[in-house]
């Protein structure tokens, strides 16, 4: 059988169990061109929230009764593509469930020889190719600037810091607690680490960025992104990968003085990864020479089970994940 | 005697005219190397508010009884620089007065017989170099676009309309009231203008973009920009040309959903023209040719008299100007 989980409701604010189901359905058997997987690990992104909305968007929502989509890491059970063979570990969109049919040309074969394969969701995956194309396409990293990244601890602030180390600039995080922050700056390697959380969270933001701000690169928004507007210097350049605070519709939009994009002339720019894929293979060249010469660091948040992946989504909404957050769904 | 108009105070809100105070000195001698020049045209412009008050800018502030800043037209007088004689009509910083001392390299010279002299402050002056590096370098219009352009009748936005049809596109302009309408489609040739003072305005402008606005040629923000927002297609880029509704703060700062920043992936991006000399002679060229040709045209609004520039200073804040407001100093 296949569970599967399903969109039951559509949320309303923050999501809740009740508005996922799951159901157990027989197995498909593969048509000609297509494949049968199992599905080993469910990436959880903060992407998702948005397929839950019944609104225009850069994809399709899901709709109500619909598997809720994800990128997997699977084996190959049943081929009928004449490029993949049973025990074959390929990644792919096999959404939330235990058993996919995807077509062959939807899947890349991975080596699980070469690399662990839950980095392909990763540091070498989606949330990577994010942090690479967005700090140095969008973002253009001079050496000496000063970058700030929000959710610095997560699968694409860690890695934006880390490239941003790699070329040469000052490297602030913002992240939620102390145990974040520190794994920040003790592991990661940035130059300091910021609790959002904490009262004096805009004066000491301030305080370690003393020669203002080159780049911000904003996962967040809402009080985080306030906090980093006035310290944006000139020509500043504002990678907007990510709003969680607004996915949920629980911050109101931040108050930003436009005079500044004007004054100082600053980018904002907005970007979806996977408008990017003419980078993929200069992603992937550079970061997996990083990962090789020890030069970035990445963290998995692995969670037992596909049942629990509402709750560790919800969790991840609220930033209660620590670093990349996966689903291991064969157990 | 030279009489000049000081800032007297830092205006809170709107300039009033005791903002402002003339004076009389006598008229000075140049050094060497410099000329004096009678004004004969002085430029009145948005970007002066900014110089009014006492914060980090792109300039340094004018300080309080300190002689207001503004291109001229001038006449030279004496020349102590071999470059230039009595009699000849100069581009400078000559400021808000009769008569200025200039150093002859910040000075270049005009020929009346081949254009108006006043067209050196607008259609081929500053303005118009926003307008065109604006337009053509940061918004980069593809032929069918929709362009959408606020202050569209004044000395930028009018240009910016009429080289964004040049380039194929389809144009809006938002202007106040009926008779700037009215020019702006029938004498610029704009494809609709839309009255931001009538009541259904975010209404009229949605149904004169019915393909949604890919470029927003923004210089006045609040809630023009507002009513623009909604309507932007993926792929949008808002250059900031001037945000006039915020420059006396009486306008807080428009609310704007940042996820279609993310989502529809914008690009908002700030520009002073200053920075952006590499293109004078490409604009010079360009506009040079589309005025010999009748593709553009201009419009001028003249106040003479230079104890008259505080009070048209203050209507321009207002949008009571229709056109390049300039002032005629020599009478």
């Amino acid at each position: 059988m296949n569970r599967q989980i399903r969109l039951a409701a559509r949320p309303v604010g923050f999501p809740k169990e009740s508005d996922f189901e799951m159901v157990e359905i027989p197995v498909a058997e593969p048509s000609e061109g297509e494949v049968l997987t199992r599905t080993l690990f469910l990436s959880l992104d903060p992407y998702m929230r948005g397929r839950m909305n019944d609104t225009r968007s850069y994809s399709p929502p899901v709709p109500i009764g619909g598997v809720m989509v994800g990128r997997t890491v699977s084996e190959v059970v049943t081929s009928r593509d004449p490029g993949f063979t049973a025990g074959d570990v390929v990644l792919g969109f096999g959404n939330w469930q235990d058993y996919a049919l995807m077509t062959g040309k939807t899947l890349r074969k991975l080596d699980p020889a070469s690399a662990p394969v839950t980095t392909a969701l990763g540091v070498v995956g989606m949330p990577g190719q994010s942090a690479y194309v967005g700090l140095l396409d969008i973002g253009q990293p001079q050496p000496t600037e000063t970058v700030v990244v929000s959710a610095a601890s997560g699968a694409v602030g860690s890695l934006v810091g880390q490239i941003a180390k790699i070329k040469g600039c000052r490297v602030v995080g913002i992240a939620g607690g102390d145990a974040k922050c520190r794994y920040v700056v003790d592991e990661l390697g940035f130059d300091a680490c910021i609790d959002h959380r904490a009262a004096d969270f805009g004066a000491a933001l301030a305080r370690a960025c003393p020669e203002g701000v080159d780049i911000n690169f904003e996962n967040v928004g809402g009080a985080v992104l306030q906090a980093v507007w006035p310290l944006l210097n000139d020509f500043a350049r504002v990678v907007i990968c990510g709003l969680i605070a607004h996915y949920n519709d629980a911050t109101p939009a931040p108050i930003l003085d436009l005079r500044a994009v004007l004054i100082k002339r600053f980018t904002l720019r907005g970007f979806i990864i996977t408008d990017h894929n003419v980078r993929l293979d200069d992603f992937q060249r550079d970061v997996s020479a990083w990962l090789r010469e020890g030069r970035i660091k990445y963290r998995e948040d692995i969670v037992d089970g596909l049942e629990h992946a509402p709750e560790a989504f919800i969790g991840l909404l609220h930033g209660r994940n620590f670093g990349k957050l996966i689903v291991r769904v064969a157990l």
